[in-house]
């Protein structure tokens, strides 16, 4: 016998997980087609100059680079990579097909690797969940993703959520006006932290390390509250009602979608409106996050492509949807177990089970022929609720017998019943 | 501009493509599901000691080997590798998870990668579509199988095929009646090779290339073609007619099921029976093989667990679909295109566009607010052929303005009749 192991920091979806996220994920889907995205996939391989340098220097460290065949690979040289994220295999397309009608609205669902270090409930393959708008400037295209954000938990059953919306350029512009232009990655990289040190602790990063004065940081936090305007930034402001005003317009509600000058979703490449949200009764971090970014998509075809997206935490809201039992019960599992009376009435079992599956009962079949006792058994250890038994006078009558392990109860009905009592 | 490129052998899954591919997956899947199998998912990547003295020596050469993070990296270790198949991945899930229930009956659809040399329609990314039944000695697991994939076939609109079934026994049993077990294997390589080479050719290479003689060669045909019975294997046979009755109980067509005593599905693993499906209006080799493969899934466990299987060809049933026009038109596709009548107006067709998403409808709205007639030449280059017009006295009169594209007809609905018409 061999020693096996899976390796390390990755995880099998065994048939229980399995289901819970088909279930999240055929949701997921039909919100993102109900707004008119259609589905793209790529393959996990990219060649390796088509990643490296696009996640930065940690990033770059975290890919998988696959060694190349023949001569070169015996030199440990590699010439491939796996798919680091879901944005920059979208570029590389957007490139390779100049003739591709834009708009183009895709969404992605594939799994993504990185080799971080393992730690609980975190994987070196995971899934992204993603749509973007590939050419459009238009505003609308904000709302749709803030939209398909909010009907997507709203279907998957989260109440308690909020939706941040802010621009970069407001940043931008309030960093300008406190004078610290020339720190402005610095000044974002503290901003960003309001969520984990609070406000005090930022102020005193700015003050003792970034070595901003009083009035500086005092004037700052005005204009991040709210309270103090940013001068010359109106239309911007104007496009963010305008998108938060379109988003109600298709089905946002309004208490669920707020302006926050304070966000700023990483350094990233966004150039635009950038949104994100939160659960407000789970302390679980953003479940969504996005915006616009005109600069990334172009990067390998030299136009200038204007594109927004949004990106699901699936992985994340797997565990909270899990943590609070959220999922339908029973969809996708077996419904009914068809169990074998004698061997002699074995094909009439089958038939049985024939007929429930051509009415779309999924079916499973007893393949132990041993005592009715023991069959019951191993259905109820499935979870299985609707147990099938054809006993020689059911034959002869032309009846089964229905046992309902939830209610313990047991009935003889006919077949066509039977489907369509299953059916409900 | 860098230039850019997608790695060799594979390829992206655009829209067009994806929308057909999610269709008969989504269809293939349900009955998989319909006989009570459950789904599974594995990492693409695993440790590259339980991939390696798998797949034969050839099939080693075509791993995908992945480069060792940090220090062993630099010097071209490699400890990790691309799945090759589905197959000993479950090996390694089912010796991981003692306490699996058994028969545990699973499905699993992803993709797995070879580093062929690539060709004309053949990729080194591609899916396969696996069903196995793994703790069973029953002959209903192989029943099951055959009729898995005469549901798959026929859900998907094919007619013409055949399912051949033997056991891998009666081939043993039948080159030991001849006297030559000795070279078992090549002579089962010779008799795997009558399709391409036919009755001539393989008897011309077991005569001169296996040194049988005559009388030998004469006998093992009659044999192979059923007119000679083979000594002791009356049992074995009977288990194929059992399996081909209950095949029949489940649902598949008798004439689309064959005893075929030539059937040697390669050399492989498969310990009794095996079959293999052909479409008998195409060339294109076998849409689906498996069998019973007893030794295979004990091999990281050490203990036996027998096991038998079905692979369904997909990409080789979408190349087919493809050529013949079979994907359900539309299905997946967006279904309706809501036009800006003018900005004043856009309010009121973003209200209208969120209606008909709420009923279920798939709704792309447009994101250039340009002429009525250009907008509507967007939707018809992207083949949606329902489009909506709502202009001021629409408005006024509580109604849109529906275009049917294909139809070249007009007329004024309102919304909850347009959503009850659309969605028939």
């Amino acid at each position: 016998m061999s020693k096996v192991n899976i390796a390390r920091g990755m995880r099998d979806l065994l048939p229980a997980k399995m289901i819970q996220r088909q279930q999240v994920i055929s949701k997921i889907q039909n919100i993102f087609e109900s707004f008119g995205f259609l589905p793209l996939e790529t393959p996990a391989v990219e060649r390796i100059e088509t990643l490296m340098g696009k996640y930065g220097e940690e990033g770059g460290k975290l890919i998988f680079k696959i060694l190349a065949r023949g001569e070169a690979g015996t030199k440990g040289k590699c010439d491939l990579a796996l798919r680091y994220d879901l944005t920059v295999p979208l570029a590389r397309v957007v490139a390779m097909n100049p003739g591709l009608m834009l708009p183009f609205k895709r969404y992605q669902i594939q799994p993504v690797w990185r080799a971080d270090r393992p730690q609980k409930g975190r994987f070196r393959e995971f899934y992204q969940c993603d749509v973007d708008v590939v050419g459009s400037e238009n505003y609308l295209a904000e709302a749709e993703c803030l939209a398909i954000v909010h009907q997507s938990l709203d279907v998957l059953g989260f109440e308690h959520f909020k939706i941040k919306l802010n621009d970069r350029r407001l940043l931008t512009a309030m960093i300008q006006q406190i004078g610290a232009q020339e720190q402005e990655t610095d000044v974002l990289i503290s901003i960003d932290k309001l969520d984990k040190i609070g406000e005090k602790g930022v102020r005193a990063e700015l003050k003792d390390v970034r070595g901003l004065d009083d009035s500086a940081i005092e004037q700052l936090f005005q204009m991040l509250s709210g309270e103090h305007s940013i001068s010359g930034m109106e239309e911007i402001e104007e496009g963010l009602s305008q998108i938060r005003k379109c988003a109600i317009l298709l089905g946002v509600a309004p208490e669920r979608i707020v302006l926050d000058r304070k966000l700023a979703r990483g350094l990233d490449y966004y150039t635009g409106p950038v949104f994100e949200t939160v659960l407000t009764d789970a302390n679980i971090g953003s479940v969504s996050g996005g915006g616009r970014y005109d600069g990334l998509i172009g990067m390998f075809s030299g136009r200038d492509v204007p594109a927004v997206g949004v990106s699901l935490g699936l992985e994340r809201l797997l565990v909270i949807m899990e943590e609070r039992g959220m999922f339908d019960e029973q969809a996708g599992s077996t419904h009914v177990f068809v169990t074998v009376f004698s061997s002699d009435l074995l094909d009439d079992s089958l038939a049985v089970a024939q007929k429930l599956r051509s009415a779309g009962i999924k079916v499973t079949f007893s393949l132990k022929s041993n005592k009715l006792a023991k069959q019951i058994k191993a259905a109820h250890r499935q979870n299985i609720k609707h147990v099938i038994v054809v006993g020689p006078d059911d034959v002869a009558a032309g009846v089964v017998q229905w046992k309902n392990l939830s209610t313990s109860t047991q009935r003889a009905v006919s077949i066509d019943e039977l489907c369509s009592l299953l059916k409900n």
